[in-house]
């Protein structure tokens, strides 16, 4: 993980220059020529910084990766006008599930963060620690999001008590994942409206 | 995709050896060295056989693949004992979807599927034209069974006349999609059981 480096406000800034040109770099080339070829000396090249600038901050590609999806993802979070850490609680939970699905599809559709993150899904698919470091750092915080906004609605009996909120929100959260990651279906703002209502609903008649 | 060679029984014999040895092979080499190095001579000179051999069954690496991971499907099907292209309509659809999806477990947690399904739905990740060949020869007619079989249920009133089945089965076939090929949580039969009551009956109160 980056640690912020304590120096001077001119030289902190300097360092946040580098450290946005670096996640940028890492994005870009592991888009392009996938994780197993990008190394630290190429994302140095393309941020026009020494390597030894990208060792003082992170210890390895997989972390300057981790870092910067982590960033790219509280922008999206921010572009959205959400916060990154918390999903909306306006007491109805299918509007507040809608709102964040429809964000996920924007950031999802977005050409900047495509290539990066199935680079980094398809090599998590074959390789296990990266896919279980990347899984617990990047994607687990997430999806505990949804855990808890699940259990403030059983907390209010919007959702049955007897439900394992960490099973319940792949029901609506793993098949929009299906779609984008293996290209099974379409992916729009309809397809995670209708989610939600089955998800809460149910597929039987009432 | 492979044509049976139209020739006398025992020349048919042999062939059917040589086909079952380079189906194989080529499970066995694309779950050890991934898709990209994976190659028509490797898969030859591990089955025994000349590549002119493969060459006349099959045009590409990708359909010796495709292939053979139809005929492992249908292996598997048959070991569970069922018809590999039906899902059985005993009436009780939680009861007939259960059974499925455990014999999907089933065949996820079998070591000589799981390299090579890795190996093939990685690639599929990042390279469009085989991740669209796999899905629309391979993936999709299986979801279009669960089509087939929750058509049947609305027929019979079992599930809602407004539901669209091709995106209802996702609720149950896609979370466990996403547990195998990201590994966010364990596979089970207890899971996938949880699924099916979840899609089918809804997370808010009846």
């Amino acid at each position: 993980m980056a640690q912020k480096p304590k120096t001077s406000p001119d030289s902190t800034r300097r360092s946040e220059k580098s450290r946005r040109a670096i996640h940028a770099a890492a994005l870009e080339l592991v888009g392009e020529v996938g994780y197993p070829k990008t190394t630290i000396e190429g994302i140095a090249a393309r941020a026009g910084v020494g390597k030894q600038t990208i060792y003082r901050w992170w210890s390895s590609k997989a972390d300057v990766l981790l870092d910067a999806f982590m960033d790219l993802g509280e922008q999206a979070a921010q572009a959205a006008g959400q916060e990154p850490y918390e999903i909306p609680d306006t007491g109805d939970l299918a509007a507040d599930l809608k709102l964040v699905l429809r964000a996920t599809v924007d950031e999802l559709l977005e050409p900047r963060f495509d290539a990066p993150a199935r680079a980094l899904a398809a090599e998590g698919v074959v390789n296990e620690r990266l896919g279980v470091e990347f899984v617990t750092n990047l994607l687990e915080p997430q999806l505990q999001l949804y855990v808890r906004r699940l259990r403030s609605a059983q907390d209010k009996g919007a959702v049955r008590h007897d439900i394992d909120p960490r099973i319940a929100l792949e029901l609506f959260v793993s098949p929009l994942a299906q779609r984008w990651l293996q290209r099974t279906g379409p992916i729009s703002y309809e397809y995670t409206d209708t989610l939600v209502e089955y998800a809460l609903y149910g597929l039987t008649p009432r």
